[in-house]
């Protein structure tokens, strides 16, 4: 019962075979290797984008910070959801990548940017000329960190606003498998056909060990990329390791298989806790992550039988009236098991 | 016949191994697992400091860039040796995670700073008070960029001229390894006995896939380590398999044994170059790296039958007179064979 | 009829004869000239604060973000109102200067940090260790940027929050002597004794061509000041142009005469408007700003009579209908007259 | 006897008489007043560039470190002398600024950079791709830091150089006026036409109170130098009182004027000592600096006298034999007399 994060989980098997293979002999390093160019053919036809640059590091972070970077000056502003990953859970690796750009933050329900919250903020901003910061880029995260998912539509709606400005567009992709999966569509629908410019392809919550891609559409930043990437010390000697991860992931449809079974993991989990009486989803589930509340009680009796999440928001505690609403953050993983939901659910309800 | 880099072997099957068992259910991220704990011990009794702060990350860009941003203000100098790889092969890292520190360079034959330009070099800086850049700390190498190494008595000659201004003292040690072998030494001999207040301890370049430690010897900089990695994109979620492989190396001096046969390997190298008649070393052949030139004839034979490797320094060529010498850096690592190193000497000489 | 800023008055007399005065002869550079060491003197005498540091620079933005990037690391948060200037008007210096700080939006009336908010917020802050940006320091403006005043108490109420979580205190006092001239009482009183670290001292809104003094009540970081301020490229060679400026605002209480008489200005101003029928009052009129509203009609009349103001918000146009209340904002400094404010006053009315 | 530097000399009184004109009524803030406009177009007409963007700043480190910021990024190299002002007397304002650039040092006798060596330093640099630090631009001093001068076609030498390699030129003009002055060029030879694209103009060490120029020539890039100035604190709120400086230095040819009174000055004094038997130049005069050496009982007398200089190198002392030479740097300003030179030759003779 391990519902910490998806980052708790192992590495799917078929990616640790996939470094097995790719431990023999010598291979050229820092992304020369053919492992490596395979992968990036494979993204550009996963997203459909052959021109695409793809750009592989170890964590999501890195990942998100050198996108933004790439596109936004120190001097400008990212507008991103005010509980994004970037404002929240990166100790300010946008600031520092990008040299002290400044994150502005936009309201709206289940970690959704408004568009309209949008629009105000992107109109607002610059108003001063010299003066103020300057309009910079925008980043949405899909899935959410709520949970949620944006839809093709409601991507380009966000994009389109940035558009009518000249502003870049990033996707905070470390759950896109789990969106793309919930969705259905095209992943090209998500992303540039809606007006993204650059994408973190997230792997790492997903079943790898440790890669996530960066994918930019228009590659003509492809090298200052390069550079960037080198510098913030995030370009792999031993590169093969990383694109051995990345090509089991894409092989036969991986990606989406392992994230529809978290998928389907947190559905069962969302709708057990929505048919107990006491209990009542904070956000809706649409990813793999299922925010919900109920009585302290059932909090007590799963976590002494060892379960393991997050009270969220991080303000609650176990303290207090055994009758009294906790919410909560549970995330399923690719290797979460009917079991473990169903004994969870006889826990709290 | 690759002796291109010693990244381009492969990972030491006891580590793929190590990852191997790691993979087994959840594990709590970001360092909060056992292993790690368990590697940070493995390293304070290898480097008998058991008060040391040990932070892994990925690259040795990152191991270096951090190590230095952690002791050097902004406005210092950081001082290096001409040919250091923070200098000349980071593409900016240090100036960057530092916030625009500069790098002093100190010459010294075959990549070794010579203590008395450091000393003179620290005597200029600052001179001017405010106007200048101010001292900040010392970097060395070990074993160096030229296949060289720095003994115990050497570090502490280094060390000593950076204590006398209170200046502190890094070394870059992505092949610490083949140091230690090389010498025979205990590992703290050549460290924070010699003075030296923290160390990036390097595994990738010996068998790993991708881990280096950074060894803080007096840990009260270690929170502020652990927000300057979090904020570079350097904390991995999935810390377990950092740690992994990083325990299978510290297990039964499987480390030490590694760097041994790549030492053993660029000895024969050496030896059988220093035994042709048109060749000659460089740099004395001291770690896993052997730099020497012979006549241009004999590197057409070598790169004809496939036998990697880079010119030494860059600017030479393949072109021109056959009876030419042309300088080659050859760098053997743990999976170097006797007889790669026997088939390379029968084409060149 | 200038109401536009208080920058766009020229500089008082005395302060133009005082640089007339320091140019004779010959004057060491760089703060060592005689003036200077006097005009040190004399602001510790002013604040009764003998051991404090004392720091020329020639704008306010460089005063207030090399006082934030000395006190605050660049993974940290810096507390400010949501309307402060080094959030709204200085281009993101805070965060060039201090390596990508995040300034913390703080809500509270009439551009007054509450105290409840500001507590909430810091709570909040960090909550997740590493994988968030750290509680930095906080920063207030006095007099605020609606031209509203802290009162000592309400300093130190501020303050004590800061203290309670070891966090620094600045104050952007830009218009320090009006909040003072207003207050009667002693500037110790509104800035160390109330907590406050750091004060940017103003001058440039208040009678001077272009200095603003940093104070620095425990003087441990002077020298760490000094090198970021040339760092910065705000240590003026023909420093005594400054220091005489300076000198000839503190002596005979020049700041605090030139401060009063902006302030009964705007009294003036504000007793005229809030006595129209048709018109309001946006913010208590406290130091030597007016924020009010009025029909648009009386915009029309008092522009078309080349009556200099901005209207405030400046979302707000010149269009639409002339009863419709339209908001501005009017500045008084130093040199505005009565016959100024009666003929605006008549024009609007 | 004032020779420590030429900003050691008070402001030329054509120009404290143009800041007591300006300080008439109101102005509007931040170069929107009518002076800053005409300012511009005097410097664009003195430079034949009608299309150079133009900027004040208030001293010559933001000058010089925002021009290199503007056209260099941060992951590359700044070629400048070893002796060169950015290098050595910045307090690493350009690394600051630039995002941690690297300044490359380049040799040449008189502080005048070899064109051969910087060929082969910009030939050298990026010649491992991603790994290195890339190419970034080329600034030269003119005068220079030893009192020499590049003619129009030195400098072209140097700038062809880059051009052939893509890289932009900027010239640190500190003292501009001193080396058109001897040459009796026209500016824009000694600029632009030779291949210059952005110009420090200075103004500070040779008459003003505090003020520089920044000159754009191709003009695409002066909303960012805005951007950058604003956000380093470095935008002036009361500009009018920059611009009048400036106009008054323009008109009429102050600037010419001054200069070449300091010249003269200086090859007075330069004559003088190259006349004496006991001394030697160490530089040729070709400014307004003499770099000279002589007995240390001469010193001794000088400054038992009230002399004011530095001895140059900054190592060498007054302790020692009184008939050994030691050299010094002696800087002769607007307001040199031929007294003053003539006192001193007599005294150090």
């Amino acid at each position: 019962m391990f519902f910490a994060s998806d980052n708790t989980s192992p590495v799917a098997p078929q990616v640790l075979a996939a470094l097995e293979r790719a431990n023999a002999g010598y291979a050229a390093g820092y992304g020369s290797d053919a492992v490596t160019q395979e992968v990036r053919a494979m993204i550009r036809d996963t997203l459909d984008a052959p021109q695409a640059a793809v750009h592989l590091v170890g964590t999501g972070t890195a990942a998100n910070a050198l996108s933004l970077a790439l596109f936004c000056p120190p001097w400008a502003a990212v507008y991103c959801h005010r509980v994004a990953h970037v404002e929240e859970d990166e100790c300010g690796a946008p600031e520092f990548y990008t040299g002290g750009a400044k994150l502005v933050l936009i309201d709206g329900d289940h970690a959704r940017m408004d568009p309209a919250a949008l629009a105000d903020s992107i109109a607002f901003t610059a108003r001063a000329g010299v003066h103020n910061v300057q309009r910079g880029m925008v980043t949405l995260t899909n899935a959410t960190e709520a949970g949620t998912i944006y839809t093709p539509d409601e991507v380009a709606a966000i994009a389109d606003i940035a558009r009518a400005h000249g502003l870049p567009v990033h996707m905070d992709g470390a759950r896109f498998a789990n969106a793309v999966a919930r969705l259905g569509c095209h992943p090209a629908d998500l992303t540039w056909r809606a007006g993204v410019d650059v994408l973190s392809f997230g792997g790492t919550k997903n079943g790898l060990m440790g890669v996530e891609a960066v994918v930019i559409f228009n590659p003509e930043k492809a090298w200052e990329f390069e550079l960037r990437r080198k510098r913030g010390g995030h370009l792999f000697s031993k590169h093969r390791y990383l694109a051995a991860q990345m090509q089991a992931y894409l092989a036969d449809g991986l990606w989406l298989q392992l994230a529809g079974q978290a998928n389907a993991m947190a559905d069962r989990l969302s709708a057990g806790i929505a048919a107990l009486p006491q209990a009542r989803l904070v956000h809706p589930t649409q990813a793999n992550a299922v925010f919900a509340a109920w009585p302290r009680d059932g909090h007590r009796r799963a976590q002494d039988a060892g379960a393991a999440y997050y009270l969220w928001p991080g303000n609650q505690t176990m303290e207090g009236p055994g009758d009294e609403q906790v919410a909560a953050r549970l995330v399923a993983s690719w290797c979460t098991t009917p079991d473990e939901v169903d004994s969870f659910l006889s826990l709290i309800g």
